[in-house]
């Protein structure tokens, strides 16, 4: 029994993983094993790093680690992003856990469970709905200036913790800041400044040295990515071995259960469902685009392509795995996508194997987390969130085109100033009001006839017949709500320049849609010029167009109005004495 | 001293007053005062209704009947629109009002007059940024569905009125109807059911009667319009008469104060501000959406023009006039338009005639006022509101344009489920949602050459010249973020069909415009093109999008890729043999 083409095409489309585990070659194995390893240390440090900046226990960034890259691996079609626990997640998981309406019902493990049960939910039905072009809602430079709102907010909650400093935040209130650095912690500080200057270290003079003495390359990105490894571990065995979380009032990740959480099913039984709702909502979207973002990028360096519906598919069910699985929603992490890329992986079997290597870690090592000063993870963060704050791209937005220059800004001010939703809501409004704005004016042109032929021509760019009776319009759109009004107008303006006119032809051909809107007007319009002793025609309507309208009276309306099948017959009948311009 | 032709096209245009107002003639006065009195004659019993429906004193509406006319009458576009309290903004208010975290603030009066001032604000603020095509935010479905669903809930909240009922809504407690319906006030109900009666009675048999003996048309319009007033002196006698207020606790409307407010400023001082700007932007918004949609109707029916932007001018100066003298937000309300416009108004003369006539019915008859009862009140609003609830409509919408019917039926329950706010939210929501739909996916042509000719056409429609290793496209819209994955992805399917090509010329004839984001995308498909040995060109492009591009290295990174002048140009330097389709 062999399935139909059909229905294999289908079977493929829902399991990319079948359209490359085939013909899967040992060579691949090796390239892919090599980058999991890779990614799998990055992912450690990570996973704990970013359940700490979302106010969880380090354990939720682990499990997020686990399952739901395996579902990724299963249905997504970029063979290399990783997905898993990312930063501006993690800020907008904060973000929610931390909204006065939430934190008062307690349990933050629970929200963060119904968090990316509702998120992956959402984007299931976003799949459903075959909504994956709504990446379009959020324009790049929307995107980039949350982006970097969001990471500058990262930055602003990371320093306390680097510094030691006990205060978190303290606003424009000056008496607080005296209290807010005699708070500050010197051991911490010390760890803090040991573990950016080791991160540093290993991302620049060490790889140039590298590069000097010609080491090969993949070589070179494995051991510049094991520095936020050896940071944590040189950060814990001082710790550990200085006694500094008792002593010196370090703060450390705490106890790390080992093992797994059973299949977890806390988040079914809650009232909170409502009140995440919108924010899981957010993170739905953000995970959503910038996820793709990143996997386009990826793909256009290898030329493979990112079906955007079928993402939408895999990171519901992603997210969906992390809430089963006791961990926070996940996304395609930008950093680790590219490390996994650059440390040469060819499928998603690379993240597979990161994930079995995390499984191991978690219950191998869970013990070993417990004494991780905070203050290490801090400078991970810092270190990976540093470059995702584009601030120089303001002046070149800006330059380029002065509406997504500003659409830019007000995004990145709405989320320092508003916050995380406000700004991103803030963008996505701009995006749409800027989209209507350049949308509502079509383009219309007045036409006549290239003299000897039935072609009906814009009047500016040839020189064509007109006639003083008539007045042929085309518009090059489907009329809707949104340009209607401009429609409306540009048709007055035009009869008040031409006072001779008595018939106005519509010409249909560029017209697939007339929406309810817009029939309305069209109907008053008709009413007016009728009033005003003027004949309003149609011509050269498409099959489905002319459909709609026989469903209404429109066309009865237009009488003694008609409805022309070529724009030379409504011409052959209504003009009178014809000139050439 | 003349002034030049400009500026006084300019003065006329911030003061439409002036055009007309020259060339006044008697005719056009007593046809005005005639009108004016008529709609004086609603006004009084609207105004007290619409302020008690908003859960004010009733003094506020008449207050808003006298300053806040007379500005739109200086600034309005329209010649028979009558402003003042209306009922949609009535129940606006009302739902500002009693959410909680107005509520707890207290001082409901001040509340209002900062809605009014700042709804006021926000119109003048859209007027500045020359929104005035905004109305094209809310489709006509979602306006319907918003109005018939903000109607039903005015409906909802004047039959206990009407019926004497104390509690005012049961939700789904069954328990808590018998205790509703052992609340009726017998004496309330029976004047709730005569004032009714005496409405319905004027608006159908009386004029039917009236028509049949053959009395002019205009004297019908008066009597029939004098129908409220009248109600509300009957009721009024018996309530005077019975002491039904005293004996029978019949709801009246309770004293009023004599004259006017001074001019107040009460909204000045406060911080309430913040918390009911949301509120004050969507009265804003739907005060001018309707407004502009009742003042079309009129001016078509006369051939005038309304001015969309200098109405948001008008509606703003009248707001910010009823903050200042103790009034509710305002705007263009149906009935009284029509009644105004039926009565034979000419001009704005009859607004500022009935205004005349409030500002004497609040100096002298204001003692008159009190015993009104509310049930004769709710027995007008309902007779006015009905009308106003057009179920009949979602089917035909349905059956038009499914999408606009989803629209239209959403609205309307949002409304009803979730509240005023939420219900426009969604409907714009979604009208934006429809609107990224249907604009996303432009129009792009392959082209081919017209043999024998420079003209380049679409190949579906055409027999025309193609070449096996160029691709010629036109797209024929400006590229936006929100359709340029679309076009991206259209080229890509192309090329999968024909592995021939080695260049792709985009043909920019139609392209006005290439954003910030459609520009990255172009850059990266350039990036994949010439990975895959494949050059992209551009022909005819326009002198500013030309300028833009420039501003950037696009044009650089497109090399070997050209820039054309002709689409002729590319084809004779680029093709091969030739084929004819």
């Amino acid at each position: 029994m062999t399935p139909s083409n059909h229905h294999n095409s289908r079977f493929l489309q829902l399991f990319p993983i079948v359209g490359w585990i085939k013909f899967y070659t040992r060579e691949e194995f090796y390239s892919d094993l090599f980058a999991g390893i890779i990614t799998a240390i990055l992912l450690v440090p990570q996973g704990i790093a970013y359940a700490i900046l979302a106010g969880l226990p380090p354990q939720l960034g682990l499990y997020s680690s686990i399952l739901p890259p395996m579902l990724y691996a299963l249905f997504g079609t970029s063979r290399t992003l990783s997905v898993g626990p990312v930063s501006i997640a993690a800020i907008m998981i904060a973000s929610a856990l931390s909204a006065p309406e939430i934190s008062i019902l307690g349990n933050p493990v629970q929200s963060a469970l119904i968090l990316s049960a509702e998120s992956g939910i959402v984007m299931l039905l976003m799949a459903l709905l075959r909504m994956g072009g709504l990446v379009n809602f959020i324009s790049h430079p929307v995107l980039t200036g949350f982006t970097s709102g969001a990471a500058l907010l990262i930055i602003a909650s990371q320093l306390p913790q680097l510094f030691g400093l006990k205060t978190p935040s303290c606003g424009f209130d000056a008496a607080c800041y005296s209290h807010y650095f005699s708070g500050l912690v010197p051991a911490t500080l010390s760890i803090g400044l040991s573990s950016l200057g080791v991160l540093v270290f290993f991302s620049g003079p060490l790889i140039h040295t590298l590069k000097k003495i010609g080491l090969q390359p993949s070589l070179i990105t494995a051991i510049s990515k094991c520095a936020p490894l050896l940071t944590i571990i040189l950060a814990t065995l001082a710790v550990d071995y200085y006694d500094l979380a008792g002593q010196q009032h370090v703060a450390i990740v705490g106890q790390v259960p080992p093992g797994f959480p059973l299949l977890n099913m806390d988040f079914i039984a809650v009232e909170k469902w409502q009140l995440l709702l919108p924010y899981s909502g957010f993170i739905a979207l953000i995970a959503y685009v910038e996820s793709v973002a990143i996997a386009k990028v990826t793909a256009n360096l290898r030329g493979e392509k990112i079906a955007p519906n079928q993402e939408l598919v895999a990171l519901g069910a992603a997210n969906l795995a992390a809430a089963v699985s006791g961990g926070m929603p996940v996304a395609g992490g930008f950093s680790r996508t590219m490390v996994n890329f650059a440390a040469g992986a060819r499928t998603q079997m690379a993240m597979l194997i990161a994930a079995g290597l995390l499984a191991l870690a978690v219950i191998f090592f869970s013990p070993w987390f417990e004494n991780i000063p905070k203050a290490a993870l801090a400078a991970i963060i810092l270190i990976a969130i540093i470059p995702l704050v584009k601030l120089n791209n303001i002046p070149i937005t800006w330059r380029y085109d002065r509406g997504d220059g500003i659409a830019e800004i007000s995004t990145l001010l709405g989320v320092l100033v508003y916050g995380i939703e406000e700004g991103i809501t803030l963008g996505i409004i701009l995006t749409l009001i800027s989209h209507l704005r350049k949308t509502s004016q079509p383009h219309i042109a007045v036409v006549g006839r290239i003299p000897g032929t039935e072609h009906y021509r814009n009047i500016k760019r040839h020189s064509v017949e007109t006639w003083p009776n008539l007045l042929l319009l085309r518009v090059d759109e489907s009329i809707t709500f949104a340009n209607i009004n401009y429609i409306e107008e540009f048709i007055e303006a035009e009869l008040r320049q031409q006072p001779d006119i008595t018939h106005i032809v519509l010409i249909f051909t560029s017209i697939s849609d007339i929406d309810t809107t817009a029939l309305e007007v069209l109907e008053n319009l008709n009413h007016s010029l009728q009033a005003a002793k003027m004949t309003l025609h149609i011509s050269e309507a498409k099959g489905p167009v002319l459909d709609k309208l026989e469903k209404t009276n429109f066309i009865s309306q237009l009488k003694p109005g008609k409805v022309f099948f070529h724009t030379e017959d409504a011409v052959r009948e209504l003009s009178e004495n014809s000139s050439l311009t």
